[in-house]
């Protein structure tokens, strides 16, 4: 076996074998295979595709890679993914909620990079939080207290790891079988029996229409299924951010403001989550039951026992104090988002990191005061900006984000589909 | 300008500009953009095609990247150039004919690597013939005899050099625009003002059907024509080998046989050559003419006269001592050639090269003693093979070259095409 031929028949639009797929696998992942014959067979695959096949086999060689997470010792263990967006601290309000439902959440997370944020960031806002756990004390906590989220070893699916690196390089991060088999390969090999994915699509999401996440999410879903694990998604939109705040301090006060009882789309997006988790364990749970546990307290106390068991406590999560209001200049409905430079705006000020391993502010932020489709006057307040110091340049930037439109706009709900 | 946002386009399938094309070619040579996203830019033209405007630019920028022959002071210049097959000695026959007929040749070739020969190569079999000359050398013979054919410096288009050796390497060898503009960069560097192209397709050729081989002839004479030079081009066969020999003496043999006077398809392909290149000057001759220069030993005698200019002197030719003579097993007709297979043939008997560098045995070869379609007897020789010591390997693999058939078969003329 060579790659020079596995290279000619994806050219061709032939489908590789098993064997090919992890014969390229393995080469790319020690480097036997020199990186420009793997660039050509990614940007044969990006233009040609991948059967179901092809991509099942392209994920169980990911997974083989590296090591697999054992957590045969932890009951209806589950885990969440989100494609990333922004404003999405969807993780702070599912993982308590699907411990008070009896699930098992251990789950590994990542750092944001660009204009998305990472759940592993977000945690460093939780005073003394560790996230460099043992995988015994990974597990010890998961099965006290129902839940751990922890940083991803880079010892999981090491293989997709260097493809990605290789993608973000050459134009080949968007392709479907790409990105599913590299989320999935993740997350088959962090053990959870159940899997439910957030899959987002619109201007601040990877994918940008709801078609295409659903082909991404029924897509994943199918390999979830076909390694055996319960498997279900949710395509959310994107196309203005989920909740009410962006950056550190501000996305996990948003999310504790759900936990308390806020409603809004991130908690719709939450719920609808933890129910199709519950759903896919045939032991379905109505929308008014999760009501419930965050209108008791309970899902609260859940998320303060989790943080406590990872040595965090919840502070302040007081916002950088230089605050610019941006403000309507006429009067209309909130007509569109520019969701994407919302993360960028976040970015720019610090909120973000623009190159691995950067450091990140978790003080500076946005406090988004409007929905899409909201009515607004002259003077209405459509966001604030939160920065150490005055900052006019973002101010402008953040004023852009905001078209107001002359007649109301009609706002699709922020869930389109459950696979 | 940077190289991501360059594949990206090409892979959205959107047409380059001038300077983004320039950008590349800059990069690939100089070593400024890294082999894995030159490999994944290759991969995506290969898949998505180039515009005509793109394979100028990119022809041109090819030629920009190195030094340029200046032919200025010599009149009529010609150059003719084959893509590549199986006993392909058209150059020593088209060369003396075009320099008889007024033109100057001033040639530079390369080697041969894998089945196909090089005429570097071949004028090895001249005693003596030198073909590392100076570039004033060069000109002097070119000037005073009507042609030069010398070694190809590696200052010529050193961009395609690289860009080639990428290719090779990621299945990206079979796109026109690459083909087109890899031949055309180091023939307009090379400066002749009338260019000659024989596109070959066949078994024994790259391109493998004349419908292919016809887009690529009219591909690079619009590459040469908006080059200002005066391009035109044959699509000819290659689904038997081209003349009656394979292997260094023998095909020069055979090139001689030609110009002494023997008529077949080689003399025909040439003819054409020197006939098109007459056209493109408005001065059209008539293959009579050509015949003439032929039956009267004019240009056999212009061929010696080149040879010597060069330091060589024409030899007895020997083929290599062992004969095995391949014989018909039925009757009926040569139905089929594997002509790739007999140019392999005589790479695994030491008449080729399978690396760069390799050492070749001029003396053994292959004598083809039928054409396609002729009508056989059982015991009718074939082919003979010639070698330096009984291989009976290589006579079994000579033998399952030829197919016969039951009944009479059409051939189709060797030149299929004329533009």
């Amino acid at each position: 076996m060579d790659i020079l031929s596995i290279i000619e028949r994806k050219k061709n639009r032939e489908a590789l074998s098993d064997e090919e797929i992890r014969f390229f696998v393995r080469g790319a992942a020690d480097g036997s295979i020199p990186d420009y014959q793997a660039a050509a067979l990614l940007m044969a695959v990006r233009l040609n595709g991948m059967t179901d096949e092809e991509t099942f086999a392209l994920t169980d060689a990911m997974v083989a890679s590296g090591v697999t997470m054992d957590l045969g010792t932890l009951p209806n263990t589950v885990d969440k993914h989100s494609t990333g967006g922004v404003s999405d601290a969807t993780t702070f309000v599912v993982v308590p909620l699907l411990a008070c439902l009896g699930f098992t959440v251990a789950k590994l997370s990542g750092r944001g990079l660009g204009f998305t944020g990472g759940t592993l960031d977000k945690l460093e806002c939780f005073d003394g939080y560790r996230t460099e756990l043992t995988i015994a004390e990974f597990l010890r906590i998961a099965a006290q207290t129902g839940a751990s989220i922890a940083g991803a070893t880079s010892e999981l699916a090491p293989a997709d790891k260097r493809l990605y690196a290789l993608r973000d390089v050459t134009g080949t991060v968007d392709s479907l079988p790409l990105i599913a088999s590299s989320v999935m390969s993740k997350k088959l090999a962090a053990g959870a029996q159940t899997i439910v994915l957030d899959v987002k699509y619109g201007d601040g999401a990877f994918m940008k229409t709801p078609e295409d996440a659903a082909r991404l999410a029924a897509l994943m879903v199918r390999l979830g299924r076909e390694a055996g694990r319960r498997t279900g998604a949710l395509v959310t939109g994107m196309n203005q951010p989920l909740g009410e705040y962006v950056g550190g301090n501000l996305e996990c006060r948003g999310a504790i403001e759900v936990l308390k009882g806020r409603r809004n789309d991130l908690y719709e997006v939450s719920r609808r989550i933890a129910m199709r988790a519950c759903e896919l364990n045939e032991r379905p749970v109505s929308g008014a039951d999760i009501d419930r546990l965050i209108d008791d307290g309970t899902a609260y106390r859940k998320f303060e026992e989790i943080v406590a068991a990872h040595g965090g406590r919840i502070p302040a999560l007081e916002p950088a104090p230089v605050r610019t209001k941006i403000l309507a200049e006429t009067a209309g409905f909130v007509g569109s988002v520019r969701t994407r430079a919302i993360g960028e705006v976040n970015l720019r000020i610090g909120g973000g990191r623009t190159a691995l391993g950067g450091e990140i502010d978790h003080a500076v932020g946005i406090e988004l005061c409007v929905r899409l489709g909201d009515r607004v006057e002259p003077g209405t307040t459509l966001a604030v900006l939160h920065t150490n110091r005055p900052d006019d340049e973002a101010a402008r930037a953040l004023r852009a984000c905001y078209s107001i439109a002359e007649s109301p706009v009609t706002v699709p709900p922020v869930i389109t589909n459950v696979l």
